[in-house]
C-alpha cells in the first residue's frame, strides 16, 4: 500500500491544527499597547504548541521517509496519533486563556503524553510490519529521546499541582530536546548514495 | 483522467472536517476540573465523529487505491459524498451540546445515513466505469458491511425517539464494524507482488 | 514550471473554502425540530455555494489536466481567481442569514461574476502561454457556457432589486448548466489512448 | 531528503492562512448597503494580506523549484517562516477592525518584517546546503528586492506613529515590488530545455 495519501492526509491535519490555534488569539478591541498584554500568555502557549506540532510533523516526516511500505493497521495508528494532536488547540486555548493555571497546565501535559504514547505505538506498528532489520528500526534504535519525553510528561502532570511553572519548564525542556531534528534517522538515510 | 487531484482534494476536505469539529469544543472559562464536565458530551461526540470520518477516509483510501481510472461523473459522486460528510461537524456540535437529545441524535443519524448512501453511489459509479471484472468489483463483492451499515442507520433514526441511547449504541456498533480496515480490498490488492 | 504545486495549493484553498462555509451553520440552541427552521435558508445557500465551488474545482481540474506547462503569470491569474472564490463564504453567510434579502443576493452575484471573470482571465492566460493550437484551446472552443454564465450573472445582479428570487433562480440555472462536467475538455483528452 | 512533503505542508499552511482571514470578515447583521461600510477597512486589509501571502507562496514555489535537495535544518527554517506568516491573520484582523490605527499598523509591519527575515534565513539555509554555485544562489544573486523590502518594513514600523497611512502606503509599495513574480529564478530555470 502506498504511503503518499497517508502523508498527505497527515500533512493536511497537522497544517490545519497548527493554524487554527491562531484563531484562539482573539483580536483585541483596544488599539494601545496594553490591549496586547492579555494575549501574551495565549501567544506564548501558541508558540509552544506550534513548536510541538512542528516537532511532530518533522519526526513524522523523517519516520515515513524511512518507511518502505505500510499495512492497514498503520492507517489507524496514524489516526490515533492525529486524534491526540487534534486536542492540542483546545488545551492550548485553555492554558493560554487562564495564564497557565494548574489544572489546564496538567491537562495540557496529559494530551501531550497521550500524543507521545500514540507516536510510540505508531512507530512500533510500522517497525513490526517491516521487520527488525529495517532501516527505520536501525534508525530509531533504543529510542532514548522518546522514552525520556514520556517520563518528563508523566512527571510534569502531577507537578502542575505543586507549581505549574515547573511543568511549563518541563514542556519547554522536552521541546528543546526535540528541536534538534531526528538526525538518527536522517544520518542513516543519508548513508546510501542518492541522486 | 488521473485520480491524484481527486484524492488530494478529498484528503483536504476530510482533514479539515476532522479538525474543525475541534472548534466546537469551546474553551471553558473556569480552571477547575468541574469546568471540563459540560464539555464531556461534546468530547464523546467528537470522538465518535472523528472515528466515522477516519473510517470514511480509510475506506476512500482503499477504494481509490483499487481504482485504475476515473470518469467525470466520479468527480461529482465524490463531491456528493463530501457534501454529506461536511454536515457532520454541524450535527456533531448539535448532538454534543444538547447531551444526546432525541432530535439531534436522529438528525446525526440522517446525515450518517446520507453519507453512507453517497458512498454506496460513489462505489457503484466507479465500478460501473471499470467493468464488473475489475479489481475493485471483486474486492467489494456483495458489500455486506455496507448494506448492514445502511440498515443500522435506518433503524437508529426512528429509535432515537424511543430512546436516544439505543441510537447512540447503534452508531458505536457501526463504527466498531468498520474500525477493522477494509481487508477485503487490501488482501486482494496485496496478492500481486508489489515492489 | 511544474503545475503540481499550483494544483495542490488551489485544491487546499478550495477544500478549505468549501468546508469553512459550514462554520456559518450556527449550531441551534433548542433541540426541537423548530430549532432547525431558522437555519434552512443558510443550509440552502450553503448547498448552492457548495455546488458552485464544486463546479470551479471540477473545471479547474479539467483545465489544468489539459495544460502542459505554465508561466509565472498563471500563478497570479490563479491567485486572482482564488481571491474571489474566498469571498464566497462571506456572501453565502450574508445571504443565508438574511433569508435572501435583495442587497445580499445582489452582492452574492457580484462575487460570482467576478470569480467567473477571473476564471475567464485564467483560461485566456493559460491558452496565451500554450499557443492557439493547444489541446486546451481546442477543448474550450468558443466557450459558450462561460459566456452564457457571465451574461446570466450580469443580469441577476440588477434583477435582485426587482425580485431577489428571480436572481436566486438564475444562480440555480447557472449551477445546473455547469453541473454537467466539462465534457468538451474530457472528450478531447480521452481521444488519444492513455495507459 | 525529498522536498515534496515540505512543499505540501507549506502549501497547506499558507492555503489555510489565506482563507481563515476571511473568517475575520464578520457577516453584517443589516441588509442595506450601509451594513457593508464597517467592513470596508477589514476587506482592504484582507486584500493586502491576501496579496502578501500570495507573494510568499509564489516566491516559496519558485525557491523550492530551484532547490535540488534539502537538509533537516531547512525543515526548521521553513517552520520558522510559517510561524510568522501564521500571525498575519491576527494582525490583519486587528488592523482592519481598528481602521488602520497607529499601533495595529506598526504591529502589522513587525510581523511582516519578521516573516521577511525568516524568508531570508530560509533562503540562506537552502543555499548554504547546496553550495554557492547552485542554481538557486545564481538566481537569487544579490537579492536586491529582498533587501529593499526589509528596509521598507523597518522604516514603516516607526513611521506608523507619525502617520499610519504612510506605513500603509509603504506596505502597498512592497506588495507592488513583489507582485511581479520572481522572474530572476524563473528565467534561470527556463534556460535549460525542459520536456
Amino acid at each position: 500500500m502506498t504511503k503518499t495519501r497517508l502523508e498527505a492526509f497527515s500533512d493536511g491535519v497537522i497544517a490545519i491544527l497548527i493554524t487554527i490555534m491562531v484563531l484562539e488569539l482573539k483580536v483585541p478591541h483596544g488599539t494601545e499597547w496594553s490591549a496586547l498584554r492579555p494575549i501574551v500568555p495565549s501567544l506564548l502557549t501558541y508558540l509552544l504548541s506550534f513548536i510541538f506540532l512542528g516537532i511532530y510533523w518533522n519526526n513524522h516526516h523523517h519516520m515515513f521517509h524511512a518507511t518502505e511500505r505500510i499495512q492497514g493497521n498503520v492507517l489507524w495508528a496514524n489516526l490515533h496519533l492525529l486524534f491526540w494532536l487534534s486536542l492540542v488547540p483546545f488545551t492550548t486555548g485553555w492554558m493560554g486563556e487562564n495564564h497557565f493555571a494548574a489544572i489546564p497546565t496538567a491537562v495540557y501535559g496529559v494530551v501531550l503524553l497521550c500524543a507521545a504514547i500514540a507516536y510510540t505505538i505508531l512507530q512500533a506498528t510500522i517497525i513490526a510490519g517491516q521487520g527488525e532489520h529495517s532501516q527505520l528500526a536501525a534508525a530509531v534504535g533504543d529510542d532514548r529521546k522518546g522514552k525520556v519525553s514520556l517520563l518528563l510528561y508523566a512527571a510534569a502532570i502531577p507537578l502542575a499541582f505543586v507549581n505549574q511553572f515547573v511543568s511549563d519548564a518541563i514542556y519547554v525542556v522536552v521541546a528543546l530536546i526535540w528541536l534538534v531534528p531526528d538526525r538518527r534517522i536522517e544520518s542513516r538515510i543519508a548513508t546510501p548514495p542518492r541522486h
